[in-house]
């Protein structure tokens, strides 16, 4: 089997985990599931393993700093550095065309958490010997619950590996999603896929040839410095954003999906966070200084000062800097509707 | 009628409102209702008014320079520097020695909340006529809720303006208070007295002679220092510190009450002083820099830190210096069992 070239997608704002997670420090750069922070367990998982080549890691200037600052483990990592964010399309797009041809593609947001890593490196090896046969392959995250905050994939015919994909479906009602998990058959889109460089970078030209064009030039006309590559910023910024799913895998006839069940989890708010740590007798999740009296499946967690709390269940507590966010686990969705997460 | 004499106690340790009241600034010296402390409001209900004399302010020389500063808007006040915390019979005992054999005194705890001042000094009126006669008159305080947490009083036969007190009862469990409130003659105790201060230190000598003659000898001993006045610290070390309910309330065959519905409330946790604050229209009391969505009923004030708020009803947080409080209203009972509140 070829050599497996993760990609790893580095960028967010950041305002679902604020306060913790800030505009000049989003969440793949935090350690917000054990030590490591979350874009460093990224990298771990594909890192000291002979099926895998160094890390192509794809992030914007604003970001750069923490990037190298957490990327000193893996010497052999590459930046493509983005002159603006447009998007996965192009992002995968610019990593597909600074690699050979053939290459294995393994497509990995940075700002996930995932429990098994081992069973994430059985799925991408699964998924790459789809993507050798220039099947587009994503990751269906076998689902848990009837989340309404995911895209989910239906999947079709078995393929060596996987299932071709019979069709995307878009964020469900909760109804829907109940239907779905209970049939068996769907998977949440996780957002982590294996092309060949060279498939990916064809269907990108056919569904999306100026998209493709765009990468293409701004790749040609764009300057290395040292391990950093800075595609051109004029024709970068041709690129309409749009994802990745948007733009190719929904388009494309060669979608496959490899199952994947491995404690997968976007930490996308603060209940998510909570249920991605490991919790005391009482559910209670802590961190700094806390005190909790008859409390339950509490999240507290403080950079400095001491927090106190008494007879509360199912919420969260964050202090951070100048910040303090108290929400129940169902409000959790809308913190970043908060003044502080939207002026930051 | 005879001018009355206001006699405000200020002490108390403030566990039960912290982190906001701390021993170093306990709950009388904070504006906690209002923009004035519990303090100031405390002496403005008995000023400008004829019918009232300066106060006497009984207080421990770690309180002095918060009275100090909080007297500055009544110059004719007195203040009786207690070496040592002996509770209120003998701070009464002290007040009543230092004025007039005749002198009515109106005893006032300065970290109770009321929010009817008129009805307050009306009830201070009946009190004080009823002391003239030589009973020794406490406030019954009209329950609106069965509370367990207070001391009740009986009403008995009716006189001039109030009731003899048939009996006192110490704190009752939740089936007792509901009867009591049902009852109808019962009223909360809320430890506002009104004596002739000749009538209480004989009363005081008959029930509780050792007491009576360390206050006297304090007294005798003690040494004025401006508008301060010292009691002889070896003398006052010899008493014993029982509640004035206990030492001459309980044990005197002249008790009598005056009923009084004022708004009262003794802030004694953080529920009851959110219930004493103006709410929104949603029932949220904030003060601060403080952001809420989907919130009912919530108490939430910082000193600083922005506190933002989502999905919660009937909850407490408090943010102060470095420490930060979350607590149920239920859970309010325990704030005064945690380490920071123990340990300040």
């Amino acid at each position: 089997m070829a050599v497996i070239h993760p990609v790893v997608l580095c960028g967010g704002s950041g305002t679902r985990l604020w306060p913790r997670s800030r505009k000049q420090k989003p969440k793949p750069f935090l350690p917000l599931v054990g030590e490591q922070t979350l874009f460093e367990a990224t990298l771990g998982r594909c890192a000291n393993d002979s099926r895998f080549a160094d890390p192509v890691i794809v992030t914007g200037a604003a970001h750069l700093d923490h990037v190298r600052e957490q990327t000193r483990a893996f010497p052999g990592a590459a930046v493509i550095v983005e002159p603006e964010a447009k998007n996965t399309a192009a992002a995968i797009g610019l990593a597909a065309a600074r690699l050979p041809e053939d290459a294995i593609m393994l497509v990995c947001p940075s700002d996930h958490h995932i429990a098994d890593p081992g069973a994430f490196r059985e799925a991408a090896c699964a998924a790459a010997s789809l993507a050798e046969q220039d099947w587009l392959v994503t990751f269906g995250i076998t689902p848990t619950a009837p989340e309404t905050g995911y895209g989910y994939i239906l999947g079709g015919e078995p393929i060596e590996g996987g299932f071709a994909v019979q069709k995307f479906v878009e964020k469900p009602d909760l109804a829907t999603a109940q239907a779905f998990l209970a049939n068996g058959n769907y998977s949440w889109n996780g957002g982590i896929f294996a092309f060949r460089a060279g498939a990916f970078l064809a269907e990108l030209a056919e569904h999306r040839p100026q998209l493709a064009e765009a990468v293409r030039e701004a790749v040609a006309k764009g300057r290395a410095e040292g391990a950093c590559f800075h595609p051109d910023p004029v024709a970068f910024s041709r690129i309409e954003a749009e994802s990745v799913d948007y733009a190719v895998m929904e388009a494309t006839t060669r979608a496959a999906m490899v199952p994947a069940a491995m404690g997968w989890s976007d930490i996308g708010n603060w209940q998510a966070l909570r249920d991605a740590r490991e919790a005391d007798e009482d559910g209670n999740r802590t961190r700094g200084d806390v005190e909790l009296i008859d409390c339950r499946n509490v999240l507290a967690e403080t950079d400095g000062p001491r927090i106190s709390v008494i007879g509360l269940e199912d919420i969260a507590i964050v202090v951070d800097g100048d910040e303090v966010l108290v929400t129940s686990m169902a409000g959790a969705q809308k913190v970043g509707k908060l003044s502080g997460a939207v002026s930051q």
